[in-house]
């Protein structure tokens, strides 16, 4: 593995940071980005990321403690980037815009598994700057999906999002590493769907 | 990693095994299940397994092909045995033992973890005898669920089954390995069970 961990201390904290840091680093996240677009993790070299995003490795590594730091916030990003791109039309039931989300989530994994492959690995890191943004970006995608359950009230959306992504999650480990169809990871996922979409409709209808 | 794998052909098929050998098999299972109840996988020397089945070091190689083929079987082992100890009454309703079933599983691994960081390990080794048999786990523990889900009709059974183990295989992970809570587990995998009760309960009453 290309650890290569700068100390206990490293990585900056994006809290208070002033103007011209956070540009910068935003510059090595969206370089970071860009080659995961590009090729597999593994094959990916910091001194590469660091030169498209023109600053020293020193300088890279005061921010991201470690590869498994800086691509902890690449997938933050990438969920960010995935939320802003989705449409908030008003136009179907409750029903039908959770089934888009959902779609539209299992979607992005399917064409870059790649990033799917990011958050398994980073399971494993023990690095403490990876945990936290790794808790953020699985908050994020359950948030996200919770958003379109918000008819049936904060808590119960709360549970079907947990639900819901904890399928989705199981699901799409069957189909990147162990053959399994991504066909059976929509079905599954909608078949979810259809436990719930009673509850959805009676909610949508109450005054 | 301490994998030594004895090279590709490693590890004897089971089927048109004779006799002394399925018993030569069992016991170094036998030998090896006990050591991950004593400790954790890494810390598991195979020679020691291999001394408390009595049998050579490159007998032990010959029937599996490496530590993690021969977990992948202690895995399985696991699962049968927790599948033989559960009771099999009829005294409650389908509902009543699709839940009492499945808290039975999650307390397992509450119990024994390093059952449920093995599977999770075995997942990324690229040994096809271990994806053989990490498939029929995961199988054969979606199965178990199936069984009480039966009600439904073998289609929807199957579907209940695969939704409940995707459930539980993604809490685990946040429990075991992200600080999330066991009771938290228990509680979503109820919740789940909670959407299937009408049905469960329909399906129970109709001749």
């Amino acid at each position: 593995m290309v650890t290569q961990a700068q100390g206990a201390g490293g990585g900056l904290p994006l809290e208070g940071m002033p103007a011209w840091q956070r540009a910068r680093r935003q510059r090595i996240v969206d370089a970071a980005l860009a080659a995961l677009q590009r090729q597999e993790y593994e094959q990916i070299q910091i001194r590469d990321v660091a030169q498209v995003a023109d600053v020293a490795l020193g300088t890279l590594y005061r921010y991201f403690s470690s590869k498994e730091h800086l691509y902890a916030a690449v997938l933050q990003e990438w969920a960010a980037l995935g939320r802003a791109g989705t449409t908030r039309s008003r136009r179907r039931s409750a029903e039908a815009r959770v089934r888009a989300r959902m779609h539209g989530v299992i979607k992005a994994f399917e064409r870059q598994p790649q990033f799917y492959k990011v958050h398994m690995l980073l399971q494993s890191s023990s690095d403490p700057n990876v945990k936290a943004l790794r808790a953020e970006f699985a908050e994020s995608a359950q948030a996200m999906l919770a958003e379109d359950f918000a008819v049936l009230g904060a808590d119960r959306a709360d549970d079907a999002a947990t639900m819901l992504w904890s399928i989705i999650n199981t699901m799409l480990s069957q189909a990147i590493y162990h053959g399994g169809s991504m066909a059976e990871v929509y079905r599954i996922a909608d078949r979810f769907i259809d436990l719930l979409a009673p509850e959805l409709a009676e909610a949508a209808l109450a005054p």
